[in-house]
């Protein structure tokens, strides 16, 4: 039997560009001989659709656009998501045979936590039927579901399916694609089932959905990957009669055949086609994928992620302030890689207090990515609102007030190079600077898309060192990953003046924003109680800055945002 | 039996200061002769704690709370809302009586729908007790429990209960008094039982809980009511004797009565006193409250969630930028009547395109609301960025872009006062302006409470004549309201350029905000195809700068925010 999972980029609610993206690939599947063919998650409306659900318009659409889907079939079973409406909403994915759709599986498991609001939107499925197609039993279900042992998974193996067909929308952290693999690897194995799994690819907002489709034998094999943060059609060959063997030699699977009902849905079987599927076709080409490095992995799900955003939001050129810092750097260059070198323009806003060193470097950086620079320094604003606040101001101290100020202006300009020539203004502001609150909002955080926000500094060095490792060259100069970092909005100013070094303050922001560690257990691990006490006073206080950001890619295992979602009145101490 | 309504406001977090809060009532309710006080739901922590509740530090200081106030409780009965933690988490009710936890109720319905998010934090409980207590047989449940006709209200009488106690964290929006007042009378007849509905008050980020406590007999007349938007102890004494009667004589009562196990949670009764209670106190003085009308309502929900906001956030004095337009003349009255004049900076920064009498109505409003006005003319400012940039910007017309640098130097300004001087800005956008994005991201957007930004520009005008109407003279100058709106940024704009007229845009904007019609809904409703279209596009369009905005007071059905959830990349077209 040959199967084929679309791993495709659709967009939320571009109903036209999906449907057509869908048939396309159908047409291609046909060609290549494929007998059943997946696409992810609500594939036709796209993912996370959030409140557009509400709309019913938006429900109608995603119907139209399901039955050009089922009419297009003739010759061939797709699996494809849709959000199936009929007195209640479900998260479904709608079977069809040969241009007949003849069965609707509704997701079980609906995940409300993390970065996920599923229960807000749809009612929990409660059948979990099986299809027999070409002679071959296949169970359907829907992300979560198969994260869960005890799931439909299981309940359709029980029932007699010999391959687990699962579509996905699985949001992309750093480490995740290991977890995953271990998962469906203990499903097939623990079931003596074929595990394909279609996740979806592409950005939305501050998602990555990372691709690296995935089919598992019933020894835990790994049979094909998909690729990795890009489009893929991934096709394999199953040898179902290798389940059907090892399952009459494996005691587990005699249990498993037996129909132990202590499940709590219902199970049907339908018959869909009894004609044996998968004969007589030419054999597939081998192709062997390798997995990408942690920080190869990492820098492509921001390249797309920007790429993404900026595209689907009908965005051609980019604009970013050079500072000639490491953070503005690396974005630039993730830039770079997302849209073409034509496509990003910096600009350099030097002030008073700006080095030469980094005045430089960010010419430099420009010159090694091949964007054109634009200089506007801003003394002459600055010494403007000098001016006009001179009488408010008159008998009070320099403070931070006049370094946001410049920050302000910078953000300013920039805003006004967007409203003029439609640029997208892209923020260069870390994880660690966004935790901490180092960082002007309205200043540095003004802008459309904040690349590196869920990037901790620590992080940004190793982006940074890879990318020039992978141009075999110094893309972003030397002198820039070697200088002490400062926001330069005052003289001699250094980030280690305001912060504790980001050796030391990424693992406490990490422990503390992610993990939800306490300063009780911080102190019994050994860290200096000033420090972790700074580092969540920080954290806690900065909540009104972050509500307040542009979205970014979402890369650990928890982002500020939707991810993390905290009151700002709060007076609870960490 | 005399029973005790603390409607209280509490902070998110303020462990300490909310537990002396209801020691302090428990207090005040025993030497009242309350022989049954109820606090509301989660008033150990606050409502909506949301992801503090992952940190287990939190759930600990709740659980210390909970045991002081059990042991401060002798000589009372007391329920109270907690979080209770054992495994799972479920947001609960305590029962104390006379120094004793004797039970806990576990909410059985979890909203997760509009602002709510429970099913992220929650379990649903899956018992539905009643105590009986001094031979009163009391059901105790919490907010949403009480708003479905079948669910564990019915359950409780069903067993015998002749009191409903439904301990609330309701959120305001216009109109929702009435409908809570509909469904409680409803509930009270239905059972023929008491009703006593315990609701929260105060300002939470966006939210605000509006009190308004009810007690409906079993005839389903009100007993007492709660103040609104204020705290209030609410005392009633009910006669237990007549729910008996009426059930007696009521043929739906001896169905009630007969124990009808059609539903699906476990029943038990819980015995905790038998000694009688209520017998030989002093009478109740007799209270009236009157209703506010509806414009005083919402106007009160605007000064308690500013007070709230900026109290609770440790500010005193707000700054807000004054033009003489409509919109932040309400905000200054609203501040004012809020934090007392001295707290409140208004703030006039005139442009080359300010009218003479926008800059004299700030004035005057000023003096009226007996306010310091400063004022701070931009033009330096604004000379010095077309100075910056005028090699960028040749052979370029002017545009939106010369308007927002305006906007954004305001913002700068305002922003500075607040680092100089401790302030926090009030911004000044209303709903239509929020909804069509007729607004400048980092310039009039700027700032840490976004007052009106849910109250529609119609609206706006309602409540400024109502404030004027409340102080029986001229607060808000005359010239204020009859003056066209506009936004002062190019010569002679007046918003009817940009915008269809205010009394055309808002009833669309409610219609597609919060009830999610269609396009073809508006043009068969005989509105122009052509405005509808462009409200719709402009709406979809404003997200990503909704995203970007500080939080302001819901008042309205469905605010922008977390009552509403949509993508940014999002290519349906309404």
């Amino acid at each position: 039997m040959r199967i084929g999972m679309a791993q495709i980029n659709v967009t939320v609610g571009d109903f036209a560009g999906n449907k057509k993206k869908i048939l396309k690939t159908i047409r291609e599947a046909k060609s290549l001989g494929v007998d059943i063919l997946t696409f992810p998650e609500l594939a036709i409306c796209g993912y996370p659709p959030e409140d557009l659900l509400f709309k019913a318009q938006f429900i109608e659409e995603n119907r139209q656009s399901l039955r050009k889907i089922v009419n297009s079939s003739s010759g061939i079973n797709i699996i494809v998501g849709f959000v199936d409406f009929s007195k209640d909403m479900y998260n479904a994915a709608a079977v069809i045979h040969d241009g007949k759709l003849v069965g609707v599986y509704r997701k079980i498991y609906l995940p409300n936590y993390g970065v996920f609001d599923e229960k807000r939107y749809f009612r929990a499925g409660s059948e979990c039927p099986i299809y027999m197609i070409g002679g071959v039993s296949v169970g359907v279900n829907i992300c979560e579901d198969i994260w869960y042992e005890d799931g439909p998974t299981k309940d359709q193996v029980d029932s007699g399916a010999e391959i687990i067909m699962n579509i996905s929308a699985s949001p992309y952290h750093f480490g995740k694609g290991k977890i995953r693999e271990k998962m469906l690897s203990d499903r097939a194995v623990n079931n003596v089932s074929f595990v394909a799994f279609n996740n979806l690819v592409g950005g939305q907002d501050e998602l990555v959905f990372d691709g690296n489709s995935l089919i598992v034998d019933h020894q835990g094999q790994l049979i094909a990957r998909g690729k990795q943060l890009e489009e893929d059609l991934l096709i394999a060959d199953l040898d179902v009669a290798a389940v059907r063997c090892a399952r009459l030699s494996d005691l587990r699977c005699k249990k498993g055949l037996s129909y132990s009902k202590d499940n709590q849905w219902r199970n049907t079987k339908l018959v869909i086609s009894k004609v044996q599927l998968g004969s007589f076709k030419p054999s597939l080409p081998k192709r062997k994928l390798k997995l990408l490095s942690l920080n190869a992995e990492i820098y492509d799900a921001l390249v797309l992620g920007t790429h993404d955003y900026v595209v689907k939001n009908n965005f051609q050129k980019v604009v970013i302030g050079l500072s000639g810092g490491i953070d503005s750097s690396l974005v630039a260059a993730v830039a770079v890689d997302a849209l073409g070198k034509n496509n990003v323009i910096g600009v350099s806003m030097p002030s008073r207090y700006s080095s030469a060193g980094g005045i430089l470097d960010a010419q430099l950086l420009a010159h090694n990515l091949g964007i054109r620079l634009q200089t506007i320094p801003i003394e002459k604003a600055f010494e403007a609102y000098f001016e006009i606040l001179a009488d408010t101001f008159r008998d009070t101290s320099p403070d931070v007030t006049e370094e946001n100020i410049q920050a302000r202006i910078r953000g300013n300009i920039l805003m006004a190079l967007s409203n003029k020539f439609g640029w997208l203004v892209l923020t260069t502001g870390n994880k660690s600077e966004m935790a901490t609150g180092y960082t002007t909002l309205y200043g540095d955080m003004a802008g459309g898309f904040a690349v590196i926000k869920d990037v901790p500094k620590t992080m940004v060095y190793k982006l940074v060192k890879y990318r020039n490792t992978l141009a075999g060259n110094e893309i972003v100069p030397i002198s820039v990953i070697n200088r002490e970092p400062s926001a330069e909005l005052r003289f001699q100013q250094k980030d280690i003046n305001n912060l504790p070094s980001y050796d030391l303050l990424d693992p406490i922001i990490t422990a503390y924003v992610e993990k939800d560690r306490s300063l009780e257990q911080f102190i019994s691990s050994g860290i200096d109680e000033d420090i972790a006490r700074r580092v969540i006073r920080l954290v806690d206080a900065s909540e009104y800055k972050r509500r307040q950001s542009p979205p970014g890619v979402k890369i650990t295992p928890k982002a500020f945002g939707r991810d993390r979602r905290l009151p700002i009145t709060n007076r609870f101490k960490g």
